[in-house]
């Protein structure tokens, strides 16, 4: 154990090392990189499936859910996707260098902020082997070091993917440090890591509650969190019952098992017994079990053949990620207001309607990362936004609010150019 | 112990529900309060001396030293100071509401991000009480509910203080519960105030080293710290000599006992001969002693009257706050840009010269907050940036980097107005 440390301690420091010099790279250098690593996975193929085969094939037998298995496994088709986004990311612009709030002091200062990288961040995240080349790409992109912890059950797969961006690192002169994969996967190591401040600038855990919830109480590192979204929306008095039904169905059943899916539905009363025989009749279509509170229950129940359950009081504030949506009826938007300041985690909440007074209050009382009028919950995302990608979605608000791209994983330093001055 | 703690979650929880009220108080409440909190000062002025005279004289037989005791230290002129700067705060901007990065994307949605509060702000400081008036009206203006910590030796002007405010809150409709006093100064209680993430949003510790240790160590909640500044300034081969020794002056002797006050110069050894002996005799009227490095101390023990000592390991990367100068020669700017790497806190830095690619070099290679060029250190300062008012200097990379203004203690979040927009 106390080896493995060192490693840690080791690993770490070569990645503050490489920061310094990631820090100034020129924009072309870090796109020739990217578009070195992109071929390289292209041209490492078979390595990489083989890996992945190993992989997949340890996790399945050592039971491994359905789900579970296929966002570990790796394809053709799915290597070659990963090597596309690494290119998407070397076209997006630069954030490093940016000048913002520049201006001329009365004094005769001249003063302005510059955007910098951040320094070495940490991912710890779980299953998915595209993480480790989406995460170590937008750390490149923006001047950062970048050390991966990925699952146990990936171990096989992460070391090829980290070795053929290695590899492209070194390809286009660019230290092969910047990028460090940490191999022995003891949980005890994490720990481990996340004291290490005077080496890591900022800690990133992508995956479930426990995971986030251990970093968080873990951490001497400044953490950005999120991933956890319990999602609402709701359905006001005005909105177009047709138009609404979609978006509900959409925000449901386009993607589940993500963050911005929805789980909750928050129906106005004096709509509820035309709105909600129309929204079950499509969310049975699509397969959605439905938990309902008593007052929509009463509705559905005259209902035939749909999936019906009394919601548990632990329905509310529940991130399904799967084909479940609770349904709770309500008196008016401020007690819409009232559950999902309670139940929401300030991921993604959504309001539907036609009356611009209700949006615009809606907006301004409801406190989370992002607020939808009209929309699916599910367009909260990096690439949706225009961001082009993102390292994460953030549920805090400190440093970066929702989708994490390339500028928030940057810091900036304040330049003051005088003109030999004193202060008076 | 328990009771206290419990009245600390009680308070916790109030300024929790109390942020939620003011996250959307129109510009011109905040204003009136803020107005009401200056009146209030200066119509309690007796009872606020009245106070601090007793802070005081406990505090000096208890042995406190005299920097100390004036820093503890209100007079009827410090009251009515920290009253007008209450002014100051109200007529800066309102940050709340900002709309910014705003676009209409290829599908149709409009999306732009807009400024919130960041909730509740804790702030955990030492001895001087107008910290207390500073923090609570930048956190009223910016919507945030504070909860204040300061120290045991001044909690009766800290009483009275929070009294005057709450009255001026209560008087302008705002609810008091904004501001909180935790008035048990128990070492342990600060323990469990870092635990509540639920209800505190930041914490910014304001002191020694000693205490943002603490706070970095045991807080669960995000912690925007600084205040340590080791602040080097170079002087280059190019720097006019006389400016450079009129700079260099400037900000070791203008306030040394505040962060952003010079600790190191590093001279280039090309000047080192004409520049050391100039600066000296300057420090030595000033009644700066000089620790020297080898090189330093041969130029300057040939002078007359100086007070040197020759510089010890630990003198390198001191924060003096105090009238003492550590002296080093370099070979080379990378020489000075290597010291300030190893010794610096990434607070200020600065570096005097004509050189333009030396400016361009520095400012690349030199990682700190805020980086000068041919300026005083001491110019790092909220209302010397322009910005108004500060809440603290931040030398962390994380959420804001240099002085904390309004907008620097505030989040966003995402507005997306779609027409009903649904996820391919």
């Amino acid at each position: 154990m106390n080896t493995f440390a060192n490693e840690i301690i080791h690993q770490s420091r070569q990645a503050k090392e490489a920061s310094r010099l990631l820090s100034s790279l020129p924009t072309q250098t870090k796109n020739s990189s990217l578009a070195a690593i992109a071929r390289g996975l292209c041209e490492s193929l078979d390595d990489i499936l083989q890996a992945n085969t190993q992989d997949y094939d340890e996790a399945k037998s050592s039971g491994m859910n359905a789900a579970m298995l296929d966002r570990l496994l790796l394809t053709a088709e799915r290597v070659k996707a990963i090597a596309k986004d690494v290119e998407s990311v070397a076209m997006l612009p630069d954030p490093i260098g940016e000048v913002f709030d520049e201006r001329i002091l009365p004094n005769g200062l001249r003063i302005y902020r510059t955007r910098v990288p951040l320094g070495v961040i940490a991912a710890i995240y779980e299953s998915r082997p595209n993480v480790s080349v989406d995460i170590a790409s937008l750390c490149l992109k923006s001047g950062n070091a970048v050390i991966l912890r990925g699952g146990k059950e990936t171990l096989r797969t992460n070391k090829v993917l980290v070795s053929v961006m290695k590899k492209a690192l070194s390809q286009t002169n660019v230290t092969a440090s910047a990028i460090q994969l940490i191999e022995n996967t003891d949980h005890a190591l994490v720990t481990e890591l996340l004291k290490m401040r005077d080496s890591i600038d900022l800690v990133i855990p992508r995956g479930g509650e426990r995971l986030i919830r251990f970093v968080r109480d873990n951490s001497l590192i400044p953490v950005v969190a999120g991933g956890i979204g319990v999602c609402h929306t709701f359905v006001d008095e005005s909105a177009d019952i047709e138009k609404a039904t979609q978006i509900v169905v959409n925000a449901k059943v386009q993607r589940p098992t993500v963050c911005n899916a929805l789980d909750t539905v928050l129906v106005h009363k004096s709509i509820s017994t035309t709105f909600l025989p129309r929204l079950a009749q499509e969310l049975q279509k699509a397969g959605v079990e439905m938990r309902c509170d008593p007052e929509s229950l009463a509705i559905l129940c005259q209902e035939k053949g749909l999936s019906l359950r009394p919601a548990e009081s632990n329905d509310w504030g529940q991130e399904f990620l799967s084909l479940i949506l609770a349904i709770r009826t309500v008196e008016s938007i401020d007690e819409a207001i009232k559950h999902i300041a309670e139940y929401g985690s300030g991921h993604t909440e959504a309001i539907l309607t036609n009356n611009e007074s209700h949006t615009k209050y809606f907006i301004n009382k409801v406190d989370a990362a992002a607020v939808m009028v009209n929309a699916s919950t599910r367009f909260t995302d990096g690439a949706q936004f225009g961001l082009g990608a993102e390292i994460g979605i953030s549920t805090q608000k400190m440093h970066a609010r929702g989708p994490l791209g390339l500028r928030e994983i940057t810091s900036y330093k304040w330049i003051v150019h005088g003109n030999w001055h004193v202060r008076p």
